[in-house]
C-alpha cells in the first residue's frame, strides 16, 4: 500500500480527500461538510441525536480489527440507537485524533467503511473534526435522525404484563471477540501464523461487521406494531433489561430457554468453557432491538421472522428475574461492559 | 480535594453524578440525557449541527488550563460556530475520554465548567458518552441550533464590493497562550513558582475562557443587518478570509491599520519579540465573528460598538491582499495553526 504520511495534506488537504465525491442523499441535509456548521430541516419532525466515543486500545484493538471494518461499525452502532428510538437515521458527524503512525491510506480505508455504511442506511455525512493526536485513533461520531413525535419509543414505556422481545440472537459478538483475542494470542510473535476461522464466520462477523436493525423497524411499522419501550442491546442484554424495568418502573421475568443463541456461539463458548447464558446475557454489542408490546399485540409480535418472545413485564415489587431452565429464579445483575474497570 | 477513583462509581453511576440536577431550558429539548438519542423538535425551522474533539496534548495543556476553565471553553468554542451561521444555540452533547489520572472531582470540574457555559449561553446539555482513555483526556462537543431558513449565513455569499467587518479584536488569544507558555517554563522544576501576570488579565482570559459573540449576533438582529457571509475566527483571520473568498469565489482588500488590536496584545508581542501584526492574522483562537456586508449597510454597520471594518471584497483575480501602513501590497497566506505539522 503506498503511504502518504498526513503532514504533506494537513487538515483541510485531508478532509477534502476524505470528503470527495459525497453528495448527500436526504432532503432533510441542506448542507453538509465545509461550512461552520451543518444545515439540517425535519420539517416539522423530532430530531434524534446520538453520540459515541470509540478510543484504540479501549474499544478496539487494530492488530486484528481491519480499518475498514471498524469505520463501518463505528457508524452502524450509532444508527442503532436511532433505530432504537424508531427513527430514521438521516445524518452523521465524524471526529477523528490520529496519531503519527497513520497515513493517508489508513484513514481512506477508515473512511471507505464509513462511506459503506452511510451508504447502506442511506444516510449523509454532513461534518465533523479531524485532528492529530499524541497516541492512538480516536473516533467521535454522532448521529442524527427524524421520527414522528407521536411514533418515538422511549426505555420508560413497559408496562405490566407488556411482552418482551428480542431480535436476532444474542452472544454471538462476545464469542466472536473471544476468537480473536485467543488467535492474536497464538499468533503473538508467529510471522507468518494463519488463524483458522473456518466455519466461525458468522460470529466473527457479529463483531467485526454487526448491522443496525432496520429491517426489524421496518417490519414493526408494516405490521402496526408501535413497542411501548425499546432499545439496543450494546452494554448486554441484562443491562438493558435493568434500565427498561428502572425507566420503566417495572419488573421482567424472562425465561433462559426462551434467549436466541445461535449454533456457532454455543460451540465456541463450550471449546472456550464459558457460560453460553451469561455469554448471552452480558455479553454486549449484539446490537439486536430488546423491546416490549402489549399483550394483545402477541399474534402480531409472532409473525416477524427474527423476533423472539423472551419473556414478559411485571410488577415493580417482583424485581427483574431471570427464569433458569430447571426453573430456579435468578435476580439479573448488569455484568455488562464496563471501560472503568478493567 | 477529596479523590475519588472513577471506578468507585462505574460509567453510569460517574454520568449521573456529573448529570445530576439538569434541567431543560429549551422548549425544544424535548428529552435529555438517559435514553437511546435525546430527542429535540424545531418545529420548522432549519437544525444546526458542528463538532469539535479537544485533545490534550494537542489543544490543551492541564499544566497551565485548570479543568473548569477547559470545561467552559470546549462549550463555547461549539456554540460559536452555531452562532457563526446566524443561529442560535441549543443544546450540545458531550463525550469525554478519561484516563485513570483524573477522580471524580477532576471530571466534576471540567463539567462544571461546562454546565457554566451552557447556563450562560441558555444551552441544554442533552447527551454524550463517557469511557475510559489509554492516555489523557478527551473531549468531543456537538453543538445543535435552530434558524430560520432564510437567515442562514453560509461562507459563500460574499460579493464584490462588500464591507468585510470584525468584531473585537484579534491576537490576543494567542499571545495570552504565549505567556502561559513562557511562565510554564520559567517554573519548570520550582516548586513555590507564582507566574506573574499582572496587567495580563485581557490576554489570559482571551486564551483561557472565550466567549461566543451572541452580542454581535443579537445586535445585528436588533439592527436589521443580515450578513452575507460568516465565519468564526478559529484558525485565525488570515485563513477565514482566504475560506471566505474561496467559497465565495472572491477576493478582498484587508488594510493592515483597520485591524482591531488590544494594546495588552501589543505590549506581549513587543516583550517577546513577536510580529504583532503576525499574532493578529493568524494566532487564532479568538472566536470573534468574521463577516460581510453590501456596501450600502454601511452606515448601519458603523453603528455597532464592538465592529470594525477592516476591508472590501473585490473581484476574484485580485486575489486576497492584505495591504501594510506603507501601501504594500501583501498576498494573504493561511498561517493558521495545523494539528498535523508540528
Amino acid at each position: 500500500m503506498q503511504e502518504t504520511e498526513i503532514s504533506t495534506l494537513g487538515e483541510f488537504g485531508l478532509i477534502e480527500r476524505l470528503t470527495e465525491g459525497i453528495t448527500l442523499q436526504n432532503k432533510s441535509s441542506l448542507c453538509g461538510v465545509g461550512d461552520d456548521c451543518a444545515v439540517l430541516n425535519y420539517g416539522d419532525k423530532c430530531t434524534l441525536v446520538t453520540t459515541d466515543l470509540l478510543l484504540e486500545g479501549i474499544h478496539f484493538d487494530l492488530t486484528y480489527v481491519p480499518l475498514r471494518h471498524l469505520g463501518y461499525k463505528a457508524v452502524v452502532v450509532n444508527l442503532s440507537d436511532i433505530y432504537a428510538m424508531n427513527g430514521t437515521p438521516r445524518q452523521i458527524t465524524v471526529s477523528l485524533g490520529i496519531s503519527r503512525r497513520f497515513t493517508v491510506e489508513h484513514i481512506s480505508e477508515l473512511y471507505a467503511g464509513m462511506r459503506m455504511a452511510c451508504e447502506r442506511y442511506g444516510v449523509d455525512l454532513v461534518g465533523g473534526d479531524t485532528s492529530a493526536s499524541v497516541t492512538g485513533l480516536i473516533i467521535s461520531i454522532t448521529a442524527l435522525g427524524d421520527v414522528d413525535r407521536d411514533k418515538i419509543v422511549y426505555r420508560n414505556g413497559a408496562r405490566d404484563t407488556d411482552l418482551v422481545c428480542v431480535s436476532g440472537d444474542l452472544g454471538a459478538a462476545y464469542m466472536g471477540l473471544q476468537l480473536l483475542e485467543r488467535e492474536r494470542e497464538a499468533g503473538a510473535g508467529e510471522k507468518d501464523f494463519q488463524p483458522d476461522f473456518a466455519g466461525r464466520e458468522y460470529i466473527l462477523e457479529r463483531q467485526l461487521k454487526p448491522e443496525a436493525r432496520r429491517d426489524v423497524i421496518d417490519e414493526m411499522r408494516s405490521l402496526g406494531i408501535t413497542p411501548t419501550a425499546m432499545m439496543d442491546v450494546s452494554d448486554g442484554l441484562s443491562s438493558e433489561l435493568l434500565h427498561i424495568c428502572k425507566a420503566s418502573g417495572v419488573g421482567c421475568r424472562v425465561f433462559e430457554d426462551r434467549i436466541p443463541i445461535d449454533y456457532q456461539t454455543a460451540i465456541m463458548a463450550e471449546e472456550l468453557n464459558m457460560n453460553l447464558v451469561t455469554a448471552a446475557m452480558n455479553g454486549g454489542e449484539d446490537y439486536e432491538l430488546l423491546f416490549t408490546v402489549p399483550l394483545a399485540q402477541h399474534e402480531l409480535v409472532s409473525q416477524m421472522k427474527t423476533v423472539r418472545l423472551i419473556g414478559h413485564i411485571t410488577k415493580p415489587e417482583l424485581g427483574a428475574v431471570l427464569v433458569s431452565r430447571d426453573d430456579a429464579e435468578l435476580p439479573i445483575r448488569a455484568q455488562g461492559w464496563n471501560a472503568f474497570q478493567q
